[in-house]
């Protein structure tokens, strides 16, 4: 007998690469390439050191205020957590404790299998069509739970709102978590039907079109008996989640709308120049409605166009998994970035 | 049937208030009442915005190095989290999952009991002695874990190192935590004992000799193996758990040892004297190696002296928990602070 006996096993999540070098072009995790709004980095410079002495507020109000009056919903809908990967954990620890699978599809944001086994949740992953779409009648079964990323990710598919709502509408007696962590890109959110489904969870991020990800703050909106529901698992887990950094520059970072539009849309246009030029260069892809393109190339492996950009100095995410092993996820950086990128594929493909 | 079958329903830790208004002395959480190290105060001013955009490095290892460092361990035997309860509740996830009872104090940390139920872990709480000390048999029975603090909250009261490595020798089959949020006020930690005993965690925090609530930095030190163990869980969790001015901030924080030794003997100093002080208005406690005092009054019960201080503007903590309703719990703050509430408490009791 060992104390190693009762440990929690488990295989963790890899994040992608945050390499400590410089002068290298990093498409690999969807961040954002401007800075975050003006009024955070001007806060920042008259930021108190000697307020560090204090606790945060736990109930992250200023946050939590500043979010609720974005989206024009009450305080009490409205959670915050450590990036969206604390929300999201949260919310698998709270609400999925059922004997049934909870589902989510086969390719999407590759954390979710990690919860559900850190958890000890049932779980099945339903494999998504060949054209990386879901098919919505997958979800109509018993379930214990259903995680939607919409878009999704890493394919950057999106569905359309209705069929999010069929299967919201279609599992009454379990909690559906919609993870929109790039709904800001693809310009719809089924945020306005928390006051219709009780059993809504809608999980946003500051980590990508707020350009906060270093800073970690996530959200999520829901009616108000199961947010009311997390905040009691969040103050069993940690009374103080968000630190005075986070509470208060992400309050005026959420404020900025027009700053917020105005770099969503340069990424939107962005993408869609990318798009044209991938395609040129013999790329294939879903549509992208988020702040990256999952593409593969007609003939060069994913593997080898992912070495020649590492060697090149440009980092783009791949994984192993055998569905998508031939694709890559590339992360929609400046324009300037992106001309680099392209013409490195040019060189290479050309 | 609903989804609200499915929830994990907790009873969420109360923590202290964190009061909005200004012009109050908050003696209630513990916090120190003096500034973050000085480089702390000047590398924020210099702190650059546009860099949190990027995603923080998962591994914090400019945090994880200086904390190394200072101790002069591996970095190895390291872990960081938000806040010591970040770490705590990690460690009580990844630790104790035997279905023998986890063994802890009636009086103390009063989250342990809230993680033990929040991932349904059964835990027996032993009584404290009537003078709150720890009778170290009581934990060499079969169990599935220990945890203690020590110096323990909210008691004050000091184990010495010797018992303390009794309790984790007894134990090889389980993992041993020992929370040493205070004990850089006390001047004795088993630190030295991981590489001795490799079922032993060590928990420490940036809230309390750090002057660094605000910031929410704990960490942990074990053996490599043991701290392998929790990494996973934390990667399996949340990749990102740190943010950047977490990072970056505490890297300097823990640099100081000169000014964290200053400080932490300014309070030490503060606390003897408040000591002698209040016993002289007829106050008796444990004798406390914290930055606060638990103390009763031999007439006045605790919640009158709570409500006239809080008339007064000063807060303290209390309990109504059977055995300890008569107490406060009374944080060290600046002199000057202290002298407020003798001179108030003069006037209550006088």
């Amino acid at each position: 007998m060992s104390w190693e006996e009762n440990v929690r096993k488990v295989v963790p999540y890899t994040p992608g690469e945050q390499p400590k070098v410089k002068n290298i072009i990093k498409l690999n995790t969807n961040e954002n390439p401007y800075p975050p709004a003006p009024a955070v980095v001007e806060a920042l410079k008259n930021m108190d050191a000697e307020s560090f002495k204090k606790y945060p507020d736990p109930t992250c109000d200023v946050l939590v205020e500043a979010i609720a009056d974005f989206y024009e919903v009450d305080k009490e809908n409205v959670f915050v957590g450590v990036g969206s990967d604390d929300v999201l954990a949260m919310a698998f620890m709270t609400f999925f404790n059922s004997d049934k699978p909870v589902l989510f599809p086969d390719i999407t944001y590759s954390f979710y299998d990690v919860w559900a086994e850190l958890f000890r949740i049932p779980y099945k992953q339903i494999p998504l069509l060949d054209d990386f779409s879901v098919r919505i009648e997958d979800y109509f079964g018993e379930n214990g739970g259903v995680v939607l990323a919409n878009p999704n990710a890493p394919t950057g598919a999106q569905l359309p709102i209705d069929a999010v709502e069929e299967v919201i509408k279609r599992n009454p007696d379990v909690v559906v978590i919609v993870d929109e962590a790039y709904a800001d890109f693809g310009g719809q959110s089924v945020l306005p039907l928390i006051d219709k489904y009780d059993n809504l969870l809608v999980v946003q991020t500051f980590s990508k079109s707020r350009s906060m990800a270093g800073m970690r703050i996530g959200y999520a909106f829901g009616c108000k008996k199961l947010i009311k529901y997390l905040l009691d698992v969040k103050f069993a887990y940690n009374s103080y989640t968000m630190n005075m950094p986070a509470l208060e520059l992400g309050s005026l970072a959420i404020k900025d709308r027009a700053y917020f539009e105005k770099t969503v849309s340069m990424i939107v246009n962005t993408r869609e120049r990318v798009k044209k030029e991938l395609r040129g260069l013999g790329f294939e892809f879903a549509d992208s409605k988020t702040n990256f393109v999952f593409a593969k190339h007609k003939e060069k492996s994913g593997k080898e166009i992912f070495d020649y950009l590492r060697a090149n100095n440009i980092i783009v995410r791949r994984w192993d998994a055998p569905r998508i092993k031939e694709h890559l996820r590339i992360s929609i950086g400046t324009d300037e970035e992106m001309d680099i990128l392209i013409a490195k594929l040019k060189e290479f493909l050309g």
